[in-house]
């Protein structure tokens, strides 16, 4: 009997600048408040047994935005690391280190830290840096394992260029509320569908 | 102002052996009702102008299932790719040709023959050979191009190894309907869902 629990599980926490807007909030003001959301469903993914997840915080093309959004997604994504750092996960950023868009303070996660719930941040990552690394010895996210479920939130059908090799076969649940409207149930129904997908894996 | 039609779309035409199931036949009897539905998606495609197509015929993990089932989705692919060849479109078949689960008569299409309509048949593919290419000057399907558009029927919310790479920034539309229950309908829904997707690739 299989366990329908997923062992790994990404999170594409979209729509923190429209959650803005909609409040009339310039853009960036959207992401301060992604933080406390994503602090709740680490706690969540703690208890419900969740071996390692994978956060898409942000990506190459990301930093291509106005500075002020920029200066506000890093800083939130720093919080956010620093935090679960402090509470005990086991932390990998996985990212493209090389680059002054990388943030200096997240350069030693580069290498798992601790001992706890395995949490893989996406910072500064680019599916083609990532797959580049398969010219030498392999992807540069290699300690990632395969995705077992992808949840999304913020309507977007699609991958944005999450993991392209670990998704190859994760099943892929999207909500259509905006990040910072993250509510614990979004979590609970996605684990609910994800035991009734089936699982063939192709044979 | 962009135009809204996607350029490249993908098929995932699942559900073959389900719907052979629901009707008390044998599981592999299913297959071979998926090539009439196929020929009227290819002549959709080119009535909307579409430019290239990408179809999951069968993958390297899928020929580990019984030789019966092996044998029906090999003859039901073969059939398709001549008849779409026939009425002339550009027809590429990606996949592994080294093996012999690759059909011989398809050997000449992995070299793309016409000049209709892009149509890219995934046969004998593996996301894992695919990407095997990047050690050795670049992806085995660098001849297909990113995709904006994937439909999936049988209800599956994955990608089950599906172009990894091109598939990174397409917005992806589940059909619960099993493949042989093909209608057009399903393309024009699938049309008009796609005009109304965000489009940011990141940026």
């Amino acid at each position: 009997m299989k366990n329908n629990l997923p062992s790994h599980v990404g999170f594409i926490p979209d729509g923190n600048r429209r959650w803005a807007v909609d409040r009339g909030l310039p853009k960036e003001a959207g992401y301060a408040h992604g933080i406390e959301p994503g602090l709740r469903l680490y706690e969540q993914c703690k208890k419900r047994g969740i071996k390692e997840v994978s956060i898409y915080c942000f990506t190459q093309d990301n930093t291509k935005r106005p500075s002020v959004q920029k200066q506000a997604f890093g800083k939130a994504c720093i919080a956010f690391a620093l935090e679960i750092a402090r509470r005990g996960a086991a932390l990998l950023v996985v990212g493209d280190e090389t680059s002054a868009q990388f943030p200096k303070v997240l350069k030693k996660f580069r290498q798992r830290q601790g001992a706890g719930m395995k949490m893989n941040l996406l910072v500064n990552y680019g599916w083609e840096w990532d797959l580049a690394g398969l010219k030498n010895g392999g992807l540069h996210s290699k300690e990632v394992s395969r995705l077992d479920l992808i949840v999304r939130w913020g309507g977007g059908c699609r991958l944005s260029g999450f993991l392209p090799v670990q998704s190859v076969y994760a099943d892929f649940c999207v909500r259509d509320e905006y990040w910072p409207d993250f509510d614990p149930q979004h979590f609970e129904h996605a684990l609910t569908w994800f035991k009734n997908q089936d699982k063939t894996l192709g044979g």
